[in-house]
């Protein structure tokens, strides 16, 4: 790496560019971030405008010199790049509306990472992010790609498959139960630390510290008792108390979708059809209303009711660690190397790694408890179907995959589900042309 | 092995006893039997007596010399057996109804080995089973227990983890799974050869075979068209053509609670609750009706309505492999010791083996298919943590077995089966008994 | 198969051809052999000749059919070929006392298969089965490959690394030790049953039995008081009565090279440079000038002193198990496939396997107990490196193979090793021409 | 943890000891030790006086207030210790000097951890190590043992098996070979990072990073051209070029008695029968006369000659890291847990870990690569039966670890060296009392 880093965010039109950018200004002192590439597609080309010139003057309001540009030629952005940052969402919001939408009609949960809307989305960017990491192979291959795109998990082993790139995926719900574990013990989150184990969205906390010493027990046990534990875009289902103390573990807020499906799948009905993509599509709209005023020069409070709180933290922290060599604890998915004992060395896990400038290395975790083993086998096997559909384009591998989901209830709403993606994503899905 | 084998079946006042005695005498001439002891318990005593007067008469009628034992005391008749068969149902059919009524009030499939209803069962059979072990251990420490009980899986499993008992697990599905393909194909079922890999009622045809040549996909291809497959205990719902293509293996009847499971689910809840075990009540009572008639000397043709062909097969031959030392190759349930790679060595697996005097060997069949890799996977998870549960009388374990099962739909469910599961059987769970 | 089988001898002009002709003509009635091949290179027309005309008198004495032509084509014997036996030697007797002499002079165990001298061989013998290998991808796709050529662990390891071939690597020291047992026991060999586990030339007999029940111990005893258990090309060193006791196991004879090492060297050196392979070259003299005599019509006794006793009886015993479908169980050298849990799945060991028209599988051993754990990955791992080298031609390959064998006693003895085999070997390794 | 840390220092008479307190005094800010037990057994009693009288010197010095004892009864200074290290030598330096000197007569290296030296001590200290661990049990449950006893892989490999107590096998030589690499970049070796897999004095650098950077060639060429790395103990044979390049990995000092065996065999022989064991005699001599200069108030640079350089940094920055909750990486000696894939999980291994208060967990390496994969296999193999040996006391099982051991020629050797071990440390090893 030389001096200055060049950064490039694709996706820089999103919503959540004014957070990433309020990462890299706390950061200043460690992290000389010399060009700063927004990029986006014709269509995000407004939205990428608006975040651009936010950005400018966010980085102007604290006397930065980094240059910031916006473009719509992807190979410009990630040229040399030393980061490569992707949080895009291929078809937009109205694709997850439908994402969202269709499965619930087959009583299988629609939600768009854990759900079977989940599958969808991954149909819809596994070709996107294959033409980008393409890209960088060429032209910046020794670019760090920090993939935010969801479902985060099955795009992570789409890449490490499928390309020679660098990529950590990267979530902010183990950051999020790390907060929410401090709000439980009302201690600052700097004192916490979890043994985090798993799969993205499907991560458990195996063991819990406060200044390094056990306290998992009494978390579980608050947690047990009505403690709140969840996220924005999950509803927030009080965790049954004998549950929680069969598992003896910490679950991730998307364990609701496995524990407690029924409940989940009521819920994501009677909210009506596609609601959590259309919540958001109005916060959007009033956010980037806010973006646009010119007297706007920081992250807006606002941003945080979109769900996407300590992404900035996730994102630039790690590109920081990775940068200074800081030998870092950090929650990341990567290649699995052995550090979960039953799962193949290279399928993508979720776990604490330790971040150098090397590169980033998995503690190793061990056999996972056979209460959690079947659970985390059945969702891993549903993602490596899903990435070898999601390439190949083949009807079989994409039925497969969906009937190997432990959400999807049969082979008839597996079709189902298939056929109403397939039609409804149409212009989406070129790896599925020839059916 | 002295000369004449004795053998004693525990459950002998069963129904399918008639099936077994014709097992032994059609091979009479490779199986020395001097000495068979139908065992049961005081309440099956009338059955009992009925059983062992037509075996006697089935002895008879071909002239053996077999010797014939009738006999409530278990451990007379384990005594230096050479043969231990175990076909009891603790708590009758009685118990049954109830185990497949259950599960249906909180829209989890009930079947008695395979849904929730089989959890139920096993809680109840566990403790039994391993009494029955404690007196092999003492009494005939070099008999071999062949166990039909179900849930096969489950019973063996215990077996092998909390007993020093030398134990294969049995089942007819495999053999039904080969006298079906030959059906398909018209052909001499011996001339048919499958290579089983998975867990019991969970097992998967992966390779089949006439004549030493591979018809896996014509097989495949009948079974799509709406060629038959499945048991006298299982609604014969057609599969799924594009299920069939995609799996690329043969599925056992079983798989269809999986696979289709909203359909299953539907087609119990019409059937009524705890039905098949009432139809079988009915068969149960003419059967044994039947059985009665003095001028009987034969197993009659009704015993194939319920259910259990090819189980004098899989058994007498199985004993004749191990004491003619055959070399033959059967399907058991066995110690893994590494035939399917990725499962622990120390789980009980379904798979073909070699069997010889000295013992029975798994055949290796490397690593399962990632498309069946998760759920065999979920459910031997949720097989071992019922073992566990069985054992300690926990309610937690009991709890996180439950909600493990990949057709238990939420913690609410799990948790009102188990309340309802720990209710009406309680007379039958002596390590719940602190609860 | 069609009716008659052709089947392909390469290295046809071996001394062993013979006893391969006595086993088809014993088996006549279950293996009908229509064509049958001999073939070798120009260098052995002369011997060529000789026993393919004995082979034709043997033939004809017997009254078969079976039409034997000799050819310097193997494309022409190969195409549509049942079966390829390959008993070939590259370099011939003379490249073996060059093998057997370098590793002496540094000390270390110069055997043609277990000692420094096998790894000279198997970087011979590697280009020649490679290009055979193609020669059958193209031309006998179907066809199955039995390897005899040493050192058979690597070359079957190399066939089913980097060709397609259906490859079985056979060995008749498995044979040979049952044989040997029944000679201490005094009783027919086909009474005696070995569990085998291992590599070729490193295999363990783990348990044995007399008709089905365990006699280890009692051989053991028995051997370890100095019954006699070995092969004609091996010193009958007595085996130390407490090495036998503490392994519990029963060793082949090619254990020595590594139990008993500095013996076994002293042994070799005392013997003079290369002599097995002198005395083979004098056997071998007088074998084919017997071969020519028009009046011998069959294997003449004399080729017994040669070392490949059971030769036949292992290969075309195998040819009629996998032809006629049988379910025998033979050792053989195939791909793991999770048999020996702990060794890759991928990698090639000597097992039981069970053998059907479909192929081979083997059967699951579980893990090796750890006495022997260590000494058989070490040899895998030197295995896997020769195979590497082989193919790569690289120098620093070759040497990492040679210092990893366990019976090569530092870098400085490799370096003279591997400098002295390039040098001598120069016509015969076109893969490290480029050094 | 409380305010003040009990430390107790088992073998405080060492001549190490005045390092050790080196170490502590440079931690004084972030290591308060309130209370300090040097215990000693009777025959040391001498030498524990004087290292306490030092001790006491140079905390004085410095003016600290840590209470010094030096005591004979094990028990007292264990009890409610925070931390224990151990650092003894059953049997002084003349059974080193006999430990060296045996194997010699076998040809055999003789070496005291590596060699088969090792073995006999093994043998004398794990009852001793045991006894201690029952004490700790009883007396300490939650103290950390940081244990320097060699040889350390195998010692620490008895306490994880057979012990409850919290275990970390420590040792000098990753520091070292890290400050080697520094002096051969001719940088600080605070800027060297090495990737550590393998066992104790058998591990590997498998990376080598300056400033986080992979620099691991550019060592290795200057490596192979002859710039040093080695320890005080080990000849400093030059390191053949083409081995390091065939490896492409750092080996340690102690590999050369695996790659070089001929010629360290030569070496020792040379160096007469038990010189290092004689050397150190003479050294430790003038350091003791040294420590008693009641002038003396700190470590004189004379003890560097013995060895131990490093040491008291690995252990006191290791206690550091614990007690401070540092998340720093040390490499240590702890359970794999997965760590190096195809190693069971419960063995011990030489492994980067990460250090927090509440223990070390190590970072997954994934598979060995082939070249080591197969010696390490060998060595852990040898590791596990010595452990085994150890505790049972059994004759065979000593002599399967001895002829496991890859520097062991031949059976005869091995039952040589066992003789000799077990006749001249009859007072040593009650667990072979039976023999």
């Amino acid at each position: 790496m030389g001096k200055g880093l060049k950064i490039t965010v694709i996706g820089g039109g999103s919503s959540y560019t004014p957070e990433l950018i309020e990462g890299f200004i706390k950061r200043t002192a460690e992290l000389p971030v010399e060009e700063l590439y927004l990029v986006d597609i014709e269509r995000g080309k407004e939205k990428l405008n608006i975040t651009t010139e936010l950005t400018k003057r966010m980085i102007a309001k604290v006397g930065l010199n980094t240059k910031v540009y916006q473009t719509l030629d992807r190979r410009e952005a990630i040229k040399d790049s030393d980061f490569i940052i992707t949080q895009i969402r291929v078809g937009g919001l109205k694709a997850r509306a439908s994402d969202e939408r269709i499965p619930l009609k087959y009583n299988a949960i629609g939600q768009e990472t854990t759900g079977a809307g989940g599958f969808a989305k991954a149909l819809r960017t596994i070709p996107v992010i294959l033409d980008i990491c393409r890209d960088i192979e060429e032209l910046a291959p020794k670019a760090w790609l920090i993939n935010f795109t969801n479902p985060a998990s099955i795009i992570t082993e789409m890449v490490l498959r499928h390309t020679q790139v660098k990529v950590v995926g990267l979530c902010n719900v183990p950051i999020g139960m790390i907060n929410n574990v401090a709000k439980i013990l009302d201690v600052d989150s700097k004192r916490i630390r979890i043994d985090f184990a798993g799969l993205n969205h499907m991560v458990y906390g195996r063991e819990i510290y406060l200044d390094g010493e056990r306290v998992t027990s009494e978390v579980l046990t608050k947690l047990g008792e009505g403690a709140s534990l969840t996220m924005k875009n999950i509803k927030d289902l009080q965790w049954d108390k004998d549950l929680i103390r069969s598992l003896g573990m910490l679950p991730c807020p998307y364990h609701r979708y496995f524990y407690m499906t029924d409940e989940m799948l009521e819920e994501e009905k009677n909210a009506g059809e596609g609601t959590r993509a259309e919540q958001v599509m109005e916060i959007e709209k009033e956010l980037f209303k806010r973006y646009e005023d010119p007297n706007l020069q920081e992250k807006p409070p606002e941003l945080e009711k979109r769900g996407g709180a300590y992404y900035s933290d996730a994102a630039v922290s790690l590109i920081s660690a990775i940068y200074n060599d800081k030998g870092e604890i950090h929650t990341v998915n990567i290649r699995n190397n052995g550090a979960i004992s039953g799962l193949a060395d290279d399928v993508v896990v979720e776990v604490n790694a330790v971040v150098n400038r090397e590169g980033l290395k998995p503690i190793a975790v061990g056999k996972l408890p056979i209460k959690i083993h079947g659970l985390v086998h059945a969702v891993k096997a549903y993602e490596l179907l899903t990435v070898q559909a999601g390439i190949s384009g083949d009807y079989e591998d994409a039925l497969m995959a969906l009937i190997s989901h432990p959400l999807v209830p049969s082979i008839k709403a597996a079709k189902g589900i298939l056929h109403d993606i397939l039609y409804e994503n149409k212009g989406y899905l070129p790896q599925f042309s020839k059916l």
